[in-house]
């Protein structure tokens, strides 16, 4: 049956077109598991026909894959198992047209996000989705998982930035939906099968992704609060006086800050003693009306009492600096394990959540650690627990992070999706009445459970 | 049969719950209908419990029902056939919480849209989706067309304002969903089957919508335009120069401002002979530097040639009597037949179109006319097509609108819905394998296709 498929597909597609078992150990599972990729064989379709052309391979033989884009999956939904075929779109990389006029561009599923930014900035636009895999990961995969990141705020997640897409089904059949308006109400909007149900439902091949022009004026600072109430104060301050314009604004717990600066760490641009660290950008168009605004809101979150100490970096690097301390949290990955999570909850119950999962980690690990930092204007948070015990304290740490969120309506992933890694929990924030629908809705598109089979949501 | 199920109803939800056909023939058919409703009953739930009772009785009944908000909808889709029960969900119709600090606000789904916007706006937010039926349209009948209006450009359409909701299914389930973050990947973004899905799919009975703050600076002006270049070029500048703030841009092409102003007509602000008129408006957070960035750009447009004559309203009353002139179109229908129309295309085929449109009209009708209004950076125009011959020229209207639509990729539906009256169009926009997943997904959540039969996809 291996030789079967594998031999079939070769025929069909070309041998150029398949990598065999051997050949893939040589790469990594994924970014986040190093360990060789283990797969019956790996397939790489150059075009849509070609994908139709595997799905329909794979239905008759009954075969399950997986799709892979840039392996940064979070939540290790495009680990394939040993039984499964690997469908990888990095030969569909391409960016095919820009349109400034209607401010948008159609790229191949298997496009890297750094490159659509960049050829799009070429042409004086601005493709706004942007985390911190963006040299690596892949469109397709981004509409995948509905990615988040850092220009949520402002922009939305991918949703809101696909305005039409292609994709594979299950038996093969390709749905072009490629609409390139605002709005389309003409039937039901079936791309949103697709967006963010982690490759389950069908195989996104292209996208009509949606361009903004590029900002002219970006003011980022760095700003230091004592307790929760000024962190929401000063959020609800930033959208009444900087509405539109505000497109960050990221927390650092205390802990955090501590552990990724000082000794062998970054730069402490502040002082490490107060509770809470933000750091949060405005882009406008009228540099300097903007950097005037910028200048009051935080002279007046001063006064008030609000902030009480800030850093306006006066350079390119230095804004880099500061975000270097948001986003490069290597320093914690010193101790082992370390679980990263991504959860979502009120901004209200943020701090006393945090609180609750520190005391379940200090109950279960003496020394255990919980570092936080997060997009507080989406309600996401990204804790960090470590045991600084040695072992597999996965499960257990799961649930000092899952368990107080039942309670408070939050959400076990806001930005990462479910996969694999998730999927037992997924009670916690969903209903038997929603996950039933969604197992309906994987059996009516994929009745032989052949794509991404296991992640998301049971097999049936 | 039908005295079964109306008095099978009576038993469970109580006599006072149900209207009879006699009674139900007071009520008009719908705002675009004064004929008498017709129907076989009209069910007034109470609360969700009573609607999944309602479809549990018509599930074991085979009864078809019709979901009706507040009748304003364009597309045919509520007005009942004499052998379908109305459902309504005018009792349900409660905002049921505001919260400032998450800004959102959970809302019933017969709740109206003007008594929703005031309601959040006691509370000092705004709930942007804004349309000419404010007054009647419930959010509930917002939900199910995906609704679009004159802030989607800032604020986007229904969609991307609902956080999470609640829906009862064809056998009764209900499924809450009922999600209070910007960001939830915990599984399949279930709601959206039921956004945009004109109540095939389920019945919302509750909706989590996302609300902003109030803006403290707005900015109108009616500006005129020589050929369809400028009013591009102004759009562009103007999301270059007030990007994030510019929440209206609304075309008239000559012919409509002509007919609506003038004797018996509006005042014309602005003379009558020029090609494109624009009402824009943008929405900011610091009134002294939002006007004088506003005062700039319009300056600019001027002194670069894109715009030829402008006028800034000086009071709300003057602000108004521009919006009378694009909002207010009674005048049109002094003529008889009418019809208007709702597609969305690329804005640089938008001159040629209605072009053609035109050409089309006047070669089928000698004093034929064609009135064109639209939102125009979303896509979306509504042409008029007046005929002025006797008779019904639905047909025939219906192909000089949509024929040329095939070509450039448009669609028949940028925010009205397709309901009864598109249903026939539907392949101009779509493919057939779209239309096969919608005709897919209606039969498996609806398998006896009891739930607003015969709008948007074909019975099966």
């Amino acid at each position: 049956m291996a030789t079967d498929i594998v031999k079939l597909l070769s025929e069909r597609l070309g041998a150029e077109q398949i990598v065999g078992a051997d050949v893939i150990a040589e790469r990594a599972t994924s970014y986040w598991n190093q360990a060789p990729m283990r797969a019956k064989a790996l397939v790489l379709p150059r075009n849509t026909e070609e994908v139709a052309t595997v799905l329909r391979t794979c239905l008759q033989a009954r075969q399950p894959l997986v799709t892979q884009g840039g392996l940064t999956n979070c939540v290790a939904a495009v680990e394939p198992t040993d039984n499964e075929i690997i469908l990888s779109l990095e030969k569909m990389n391409r960016v095919v047209e820009v349109d400034t006029i209607e401010s948008i561009a159609i790229v191949e599923a298997g496009a890297v996000l750094q490159n659509v930014q960049e050829t799009v900035a070429e042409h004086g636009m601005r493709f706004p989705l942007d985390l911190g895999a963006r040299g690596s990961c892949t469109i397709g995969g981004n509409v995948a998982t509905n990615a988040g990141g850092i220009n949520v705020l402002r922009y939305g997640m991918m949703r809101e930035l696909v305005l039409g897409l292609e994709a594979v089904l299950a038996d093969g059949t390709v749905v072009s939906s490629m609409n390139r308006m605002i709005k389309n109400n003409a039937g039901y909007d079936i791309k949103q099968l697709f967006i963010g149900t982690e490759g389950t439902l069908g195989i996104v091949t292209r996208a009509v992704l949606r361009l903004f022009p590029q900002p002219s004026s970006k003011h980022t600072a760095l700003v230091a609060m004592e307790n929760f109430d000024s962190v929401s104060a000063f959020l609800a301050m930033l959208r009444q006086r900087i509405a539109g314009s505000l497109s960050a604004f990221e927390i650092m717990w205390r802990d955090y800050y501590e552990a990724v600066t000082g000794e062998g760490g970054h730069r402490a641009p502040l002082s490490r003693e107060h509770a809470y660290y933000v750091v949060f950008e405005a882009e406008g168009s009228d540099p300097a009306a903007d950097e005037k605004r910028f200048n009051n809101v935080l002279e007046q979150a001063f006064s008030d009492g609000i902030i009480v100490d800030a850093v306006v970096p006066k350079s390119e690097s230095e804004v880099a600096d500061v975000w270097e301390i948001r986003e490069n949290f290597e320093k914690l990955y010193e101790a082992d394990p370390v679980y990263i999570y991504d959860v979502s909850l009120p901004i209200r119950k943020m701090s006393t959540y945090i609180d609750e999962v520190k005391a379940e980690v200090r109950a279960r690990w003496p020394k255990g650690e919980c570092y936080t930092i997060g997009h507080v204007a989406d309600g996401n948070l990204h804790p960090f627990v470590v045991p600084n015990e040695q072992g597999d304290h996965k499960q257990s740490s799961d649930e000092c992070v899952y368990g107080p969120l039942v309670d408070i309506g939050g959400s076990i992933s806001a930005e990462h999706g479910i996969g694999t890694e998730k999927l037992s929990w997924l009670p916690y924030s969903r209903t038997q009445a929603e996950i039933n629908l969604m197992m309906g809705l994987k059996k009516h598109l994929d009745p032989n459970n052949l794509l991404n089979p296991g992640r998301v949501v049971r097999s049936h």
